[in-house]
């Protein structure tokens, strides 16, 4: 089995348990899903909201399938022939010994593509059939908050545990057949699926973070800042499109996102551990870290069916319940983690690099905490400056996006340390195993962070049904207290999407040095040639080139995405107030088209998408080739700390500035309607595209350019200065302009002035 | 001499010839200063308010002084026994073969701790004199506007010339004598110059910075906000105080920061050079940078000279004169660097080389006109963004600044490139000379641009006093004019400085590379793991954990920095306010106490500056004997990556806000007092603190942090994991730890509620 001739019975029991635990979780989200769908969907005017959300989101997400299948199709394409552009692994012949050499590069080209396809198709899996939960059940969650606080909770917290479950059974399964199927073979392939669910959540990411800000900054600038009237008001256009904006940026963007992670991190897991096995001749390096996981999805099962509420309305109790869950699920996992690595792995350093993950996953918590929640000094020195004005809270927010970007740098640089002194004496490849088993122990828990961040979205709408349906005070207060929760919840689950993107980067990386090591080596090239051996050394000047390259990449990637958040709200600006010319709708008499508003919101996203995500695609490439596999290193190693600064520091000032007007709108220095509340409004409509967009936008961003430096690394080895390497270069370079000439073409960036 | 034998007379004149350069240009300096005083300070209301700047001026100085000494006079001390700490280099033992091996170590050590010393004089010479000059020139400026434009225009630029000549002087005396005096011994003075000139710059660029911001935002958000008061209006207690803050910050803290760009230049060139000179026994590496330098002098002379208004009233005149000098100083250099290379050097490369530098210069410039300037889209689009608001304004800004930081990254390693290719099939060394030959390529006319520089703060400071002692409208016309003028030349001057920090940063961090290597190899370690040979690998974990908190510097130190700013701010608008409800003020009866103001905002930026400092100087030392000498590199590419993100988002988005503002005030989208202003005001105001204090000292932390890690690297490497390493480690834990307390004690971020 596996093309491992030292498999004992309890490792092949273990990878078939494996592979029943990840059906377990798909069981588990089904066996929700049943549950929710026999709560009722309230009054019938709810309903008719309810409707139009769905139908608004039905619409992008068949839109952006539309947009992206042609990419998917010739991707799969390409990665099914880039096999033929170089010889077949040692490994794949030895696994697929019965086969000719021929055949053997058919088969890995062949389970390349289908495994492309299977990591976009689970991606998309997640982040759609979540969504379209997240949408059943806002309704339910409506209406069964004119019932009990604890049913309202219930709900919610189950729909999002569907989505969680699907990351967990989904990210599981495809890692586990792939390996089962191609056994030592398998790295090929899992980059494949790595790809797949990597470019699909940067797609959905994209496109989603720009349809939802420009809902929201559109609906906002004309609704709330020119005409006074509240958020979520029936009245304007763009409400409706904003609230299917929270599902498909934060529900569907964020599912993916972190499906993404989960997925990624068992597939450097998996690269590194096959290393670790074709050194050692233990196969314990990959049972290991996918034990870890089934451990993980069973976990989050007992723990995410804790989450209830006990007593009536109590927002601290919801709070409570979801985290002794989280915790149930933590301590459970410790102690199997524990008899895992001391009765498997024989040995302490597997279960400490483990616990690390989950000591990481909680400092990261407490840091974002720490900087965006409403209790802690940067959001109340925030909120103190809106009386000097919208500038001093600009400046404050900006200060304090800075200075966690420098602790959450820190904090990662730890990570790294702890797994060199775990590993201490060892070689590399060992250090860099302990780094990706960090990134494996820290998305132990994915299932609840995944439900955790769902619920947010799922309420906010229930809230924002409420309102539109002017529900009754009591049924309103649960759903705001909810919502309150909800926003807590989220901004825990962004500190830990961009932590694990960090890390599984860098676990990334050391895939690349292995992977760029074996090539060069069946290539005959010297020892002190090989990557591993020499490094990418930063002191050669080309390697330098490569990172300064790699540090610009996230800059334009933030600018081009805020721009195109600006270009498309600005639409909606245009269209919203087109609409509150029609006589009849601001006294309620008319209804106004929201159907318009969403389809500007689908198209615009859609037209953004395509130039941004080439940039992620082709820009390693072309560095490669132009430059040297080496120089890919350096861009790699420049992209991960450009962009890690750019995403914490976006996303932790966006949401600083976030809770800073709430607390402001819970009545400090005024509460709204002052000029203290009016400059925090400044605060937060900036902060909005950076911290749901922009900044969201970089971690798949990252993991795509990481991802597709390694599939093209061998590639790059060979054809490097040869004719080929140079066509694929420029054909890559015209792919780039075309892209850039795209993106131009969407018009100007202007507001039009209100006439 | 110099410890060569094989000097030529063509060798030897050139070194003297270049001493007599480097005293013509202080001589054109002392005789610019006699023209200037000549001209009259005009009214005596004028001469009053100058003297109060003077003042003011006068006594930031002196404080400053007053709290770097001690610093100065503790690390001359440490630079001196830190020849103890390592044997003496073989090249100090050739240069002073007559005398014994401890002898020279007391020599190198004395040397060391004198050049330090001489760095850090004439770095405050060269903020202290040419802000002194400018402050007597800006009075003089005021007078000569009321006679002709022509007059005014060549008083101030002139005054400006003082400085950039002392720039050019002092850094080419420096360096030459240095090279005299220890020959091939050289390197290790030199670091002590270079040291502390940048040390100095660190110090006026965050004080200044600090000081300029707390005043001018304060006098604002009181006068301009709240009372609706014009700019510079002499109720405002705190108008002197600012006038004050334009010669500490945009004059003595920018010539400060050139002084030490151009220094440090020609100390890596030195380096590199040397390390050149003794790889092929030629000497012309060295002489050629000291040439190169000695041409650029005396083409300044001449540009500089040729600059004066032809006709009256004419801003584009003004221009198009600084222009014309520029660009005459410009050709007679890139002429005689030909001749230079063709027939000296023999080679065309370091002709290209240097040339490559100019033309980096121009392209910076032209990148810092793009996205700053009013012609061109982003301002425009700036502009536009503030018709919805100024969250818009806010957005549309921070987008732009990142797009900047994407161009200037990419320019910066094109010209790395550029030297790869120039140096094609060399080995490192001679790419990272003509790296260094870049950066002193592109600084060859720093009198031209120091001169345009300070040109900018003398012509605002005349605006200033015309405003206030009510000169007539012609004479103010002229001032305005010329006030514009020098807008552009400081943002010009601003974009040449951090691309001139990078490219300085990287050739201090190759001098860094063959430094490290020269010390392991005398220590005995093999080949193979000497750093040139193997290179800085972020490959390495250690490493990337290295790069990773280099990461984190910058982010932590502009976060501070702005924090800083905000926290004087708030004194002195409690002054201002203070001030404003003295019975009889409003209407002009009772004049302000401006002293007061100029008192809070001196202690307070010395206050900070000490905290801030230990960041930069003490983190290398940490990070290089906790983790290794190796990991250090990885952290210093981390802190440039990084620094320069940041330095160059905050310069752009800065000066694209404070120009949006501009040509809102100049009638667009409803001119002064409309929506569209008062939300291009928001943007300025965020802007100031970031392009003018921490986007600023940012280069010279980088570079502090790149000449603290090559003059550690010897250290580090013999006593790493030693026990001194240990309590190495351990006393700057505690110095750091001490800082942080230092930092927190400096009272609450917050603005005190207006009562």
């Amino acid at each position: 089995m596996l093309g491992l001739m030292n498999a004992t019975p309890f490792e092949v029991i273990s990878i078939w348990g494996v592979l029943i635990i990840a059906f377990l979780g798909l069981g588990y989200a089904f066996l929700l899903r049943t549950q929710i769908m026999k709560y009722d969907k309230g009054t019938p005017q709810m309903q008719e909201i309810w409707g139009a959300i769905r139908l608004g989101a039905d619409a992008y997400l068949g839109r952006q399938l539309k947009s992206i299948l042609p990419i998917i199709f010739v991707l799969t394409g390409v990665l099914f022939f880039s096999v033929y552009a170089i010889p077949p692994s040692e490994e794949a012949i030895k696994r697929f010994s019965t086969l000719g050499p021929d055949t053997v590069r058919l088969v890995v080209g062949l389970g390349r593509a289908a495994a492309f396809v299977m990591g976009a198709f689970f991606s998309l899996i997640v982040g759609q059939f979540g969504m379209r939960m997240a949408v059943e059940g806002n309704v339910r969650v409506a209406s069964a908050s004119r019932r009990s606080f604890s049913e309202a909770l219930k709900i919610a917290y189950r729909t999002g545990t569907i989505t969680g479950m699907l990351t967990d059974g989904l990210g599981l399964l495809g890692g586990t057949v792939i390996f089962i199927i191609f056994g030592i073979a398998s790295p090929d392939v899992l980059l494949g699926f790595g790809f797949g669910g990597t470019l699909l959540a940067l797609f959905m990411r994209v496109g989603g973070g720009i349809y939802t800000k420009a809902a929201d900054v559109g609906a906002d600038l004309v609704g709330k800042v020119e005409k006074n009237i509240p958020e979520d008001d029936p009245r304007n256009a763009a409400v409706i499109a904003d609230l299917v904006g929270d599902n498909v940026g934060d529900c569907a963007g964020m599912a993916a996102d972190i499906f993404e992670s989960y997925e990624v991190t068992i597939v450097s897991g998996l690269i590194l551990g096959l290393a670790l096995v074709s050194l050692t001749g233990e196969l314990k390096w990959i049972i290991f870290p996918l034990l870890v996981r089934g451990i993980g999805v069973v976990s989050s099962i007992i723990g995410t069916y804790l989450v209830r509420g006990n007593k009536e309305g109590e927002k601290q109790d919801a709070l409570a319940s979801i985290n002794k869950g989280f915790f149930a699920s933590a301590a459970i996992s410790l102690v199997a983690f524990f008899f895992l690595a001391m009765f498997y792995m024989h040995e302490w350093r597997a279960f400490l690099s483990v616990g690390v993950g989950i000591a990481l996953a909680i400092v990261i918590d407490e840091i974002t905490k720490y900087f965006t929640h409403t209790h802690h000094p940067p959001v109340k020195e925030i909120a103190d400056s809106s009386r000097t004005g919208s500038a001093t809270l600009i400046l404050r927010g900006i200060s304090i996006g800075f200075e966690s970007s420098a602790w959450q740098f820190i904090v990662i640089a730890v990570t790294i340390l702890a797994a060199i002194m775990i590993y201490w004496g060892q070689s590399v490849i060992y250090i860099l195993y302990g780094v990706a088993m960090t990134g494996i122990g820290m998305l132990t828990l994915t299932g609840n962070n995944v439900a955790m961040d769902s619920f947010g979205p799922i309420v906010d709408n229930a809230n924002g049904i409420g309102e539109m349906a002017h529900l009754e005070p009591k049924a309103r207060q649960i759903m705001a207290d909810l919502d309150a929760v909800g926003n807590t919840t989220k901004a825990i689950t962004k500190g830990v999407a961009i932590g694990s993107a960090v890390i599984a980067a860098v676990s990334l990386f050391g895939s690349f040095l292995t992977d760029v090591t074996k090539v060069q080596a069946q290539m005959g090239i010297a020892e002190s040639l090989r990557l591993l051996v020499t490094g990418i050394r930063v002191s050669e000047p080309i390697v330098f080139v490569g990172m300064l390259i790699g540090g610009a990449v996230p800059c334009l990637f933030s600018a081009l995405i805020v721009n195109a958040v600006v270009r498309a709200a600005s639409l909606i600006v245009e269209e919203v107030r087109r609409q509150f010319r029609i006589p009849g709708l601001m006294e309620g008499k008319v209804k106004p088209d929201y159907k318009k508003a969403v389809d500007i919101c689908t198209v615009a996203a859609q037209k953004e998408l395509i130039g941004l995500s080439l940039i992620a695609v082709l820009s390693p490439i072309l560095i490669g080739m132009v430059l040297s596999v080496e120089a890919l290193g350096g861009f790699l190693a420049g992209v991960i700390i450009s962009g890690q600064l750019l995403a914490v520091f976006m996303a932790t000032a966006g949401g600083a500035w976030d809770n800073a007007k709430k607390i402001i709108e819970d009545g400090l220095y005024g509460g709204k309607g002052s000029e203290a509340h009016k400059a925090s409004v400044v605060g937060d409509t900036v902060g909005d595209p950076l911290k749901d967009t922009a900044g969201p936008a970089l971690n798949p961003m990252i993991k795509v350019i990481n991802l597709v430096s390694l599939l093209s690394a061998p590639i790059i080895i060979h054809y490097h200065r040869t004719d080929l390497g140079i066509i694929i270069a420029i054909v890559v370079s015209i792919l780039l302009i075309f892209g850039a000439i795209l993106y131009s073409k969407h018009g100007s960036l202007s507001f039009k002035k209100k006439t």
